[in-house]
């Protein structure tokens, strides 16, 4: 998909404007090299203007990597691309979750998504500094967890895992016994939809949008 | 589902009857402490004689389990829980794949799989020595890859990675870009079924067939 431009695409200068640990190890996954800018943008769009989370995971992914954008621009001039991405966890109910702020918070989340399915969406944008193309797209993953007591929930939220993540829960870790079965890329629940990414940035190499 | 017994089944003399590092770190994020003894048994079960890939690896992780129960009660007297596991791909024509033993066996499985789904079976046997019980299950995922041209193949085959891989993929390297969904447990593809083993664990526990 990916893998025989690898080398290639090394050679341009790649940037991910996010801090997310699981991010870094899914692109490094592909073998692609980058520097890590994590964006200053505040994350404060208002949830009401989206129609559903993927298009609200889709504009603060924008956001963040224009931002970064922006900032490389006034400090070098050589040509960049920048990879933004926003993970959100939308609960049954349509309710957006980010990352919860504190114990409370992270166990009414793990309540709300216990014995039922939810939605993860992952936003990406794609800005080439040179001709200012920016190519954005999201993917949804849908996620059951089995039913969970109230005693198993807070075992979880003692361990400090839900606090960086959004739903709270990451399922690369312990909370990965409480999902029976996802439906779609289990990267982008991860937070990072690493085939979509593939098939795009392929896409882009093939009809010469970009070059490797 | 097993989290709260974490503590208490560190107590017990876990054994985990597998080489594979996939299976050590999907254990390890459940909070278990566990030692590895590779099972000696020669996973040559006739496949004729299963109804499906399922039950062959069922069969093969149980026979993996015993071989290395054996061994360890010839060592020592106290009791052991040993977990074995087996993980085929079974292709769209039903064949059961393991691993592929040069690049051409991995470059034909590839080509199968390309641009269709397929299943991944893998079955998980617990062995208690004190009272012999043996428990066993199998689970199932269903994983679709995108149409791959030989290109792509060949420069995944040359990373060396489909080597000790059923299937001749791992999902949680390069190959994830590959997989554009899944159906069913992501860690099952990876090796290990770990909702499917918490939950049988915890089952056990409640029922009070095992003591934590």
């Amino acid at each position: 998909m990916l893998l025989q431009y690898a080398e290639a695409l090394c050679a341009r200068h790649l940037v991910l404007a996010s801090a997310s640990p699981r991010r870094r190890e899914i692109l490094g996954n592909l073998g692609l090299k980058f520097d890590v800018v994590v964006s200053r943008f505040d994350e404060d769009l208002d949830k009401a203007k989206f129609g559903n989370g993927g298009e609200y995971a889709m504009a603060t992914a924008q956001h963040k990597a224009l931002e970064v954008a922006d900032r490389l621009e006034q400090e070098e001039n050589s040509p960049f691309m920048i990879i933004g991405a926003d993970t959100v966890v939308e609960a049954p109910d349509g309710t957006i979750m980010e990352k919860p702020k504190d114990e409370a918070e992270a166990t009414n989340m793990l309540l709300s998504l216990q014995g039922v399915s939810h939605q993860v969406h992952t936003g990406v944008s794609l800005v080439f500094t040179d001709g200012r193309l920016v190519k954005s797209f999201s993917e949804t993953t849908h996620v059951t967890f089995a039913p969970l007591d109230t005693e198993e929930i807070a075992a979880y939220v003692k361990t400090g895992e839900p606090f960086d993540k959004a739903g709270g829960y990451g399922i690369q870790g312990p909370a990965g016994a409480f999902v029976s079965s996802i439906s779609g890329c289990y990267f982008n629940v991860m937070g990072f939809p690493i085939h979509k990414f593939a098939k795009t940035m392929s896409d882009l190499i093939k009809d010469e949008t970009i070059k490797p």
